[in-house]
């Protein structure tokens, strides 16, 4: 155990375009199990607090995360803009989670997302999650979109609840 | 209407790979309507009755063919050899089917499966299908898997439903 590991903020996720196919790779490590990390992606009150932008209030309207199961959430920044997601669950396994994800703003662009955990010993677990999309422009455009300060402001909402013992 | 307009089997269906993309494009006409070819794909007993290689018989497990719906089913070949698939529906329209699927043979490879419906006019429809894998290794897999004998036997059974009116 080291002082590190007191819930400070990790680093920055890593958010790579692939060379190769149109995917998005996104790598960021936690001060967490792999379990905590799990249920913060299938547990429907822990993900609505802490997916998205900060400032941004989330609801979740629909959610099974389990294989064949379903979600749809709206996030609701402060000037009061709303964007909806939704997306189905193909895998839900403790090592594993393969969903669809779409925000409705275009609804026929459809990533299709991979999250494992990795531990890294030492209660650290680091996430790998994918994004799939259908060709590069679609891709690019998703890296253009300024998702980044969603992703990396997600993640360090999920730091706090870990460091608060909330998971 | 010409005398074409028999239900007598249509062309086989083209199936080629995306050269920039890790995607399969599958194309094949029909003498049906959209909304006919629509029904086909979600509705779990017609579904059951086309798809898959000649001489399967399909058990449908799971079928609920609505945004979020999920699917499960096995099909049993004349040995006995019993193969099952699943996946889940993230886009139902009558334009536009988007949904995810496995062969649980191998459950980390999921295909992200985009289906719509061209109207050609008399009475005949064009069917664009995609697969979208994660890896070109992936998409080459399923291309040398045989998968072509599934594809054309199941458009084959599909004009007879359609022949024979059942649709």
């Amino acid at each position: 155990m080291t002082t590190s590991n007191t819930g400070a903020c990790d680093a920055e996720a890593a958010i790579e375009a692939d060379p190769t196919v149109p995917m998005i790779h996104i790598r960021r490590d936690f001060t967490a199990t792999a379990e905590q990390l799990f249920r913060a992606h299938t547990d429907r009150e822990l993900y609505a607090r802490w997916v998205g932008p900060a400032g941004q209030s989330v609801v979740v309207d629909r959610w099974d995360a389990t294989q064949g199961g379903a979600f749809r959430f709206r996030g609701d920044d402060s000037d009061g803009a709303e964007q909806t997601f939704h997306g189905c669950f193909h895998t839900v396994r403790p090592d594993r989670i393969v969903q669809t994800f779409t925000w409705d703003g275009m609804p026929d662009d459809v990533a299709l997302e991979t999250m494992t955990f990795e531990d890294l010993g030492d209660g650290r677990t680091r996430l790998h999650a994918t994004s799939l999309c259908d060709s590069f422009e679609a891709r690019d455009g998703w890296l253009r979109s300024g998702m980044e300060v969603g992703v990396n402001d997600g993640y360090v909402a999920l730091d706090r609840l870990l460091a608060a013992g909330e998971l």
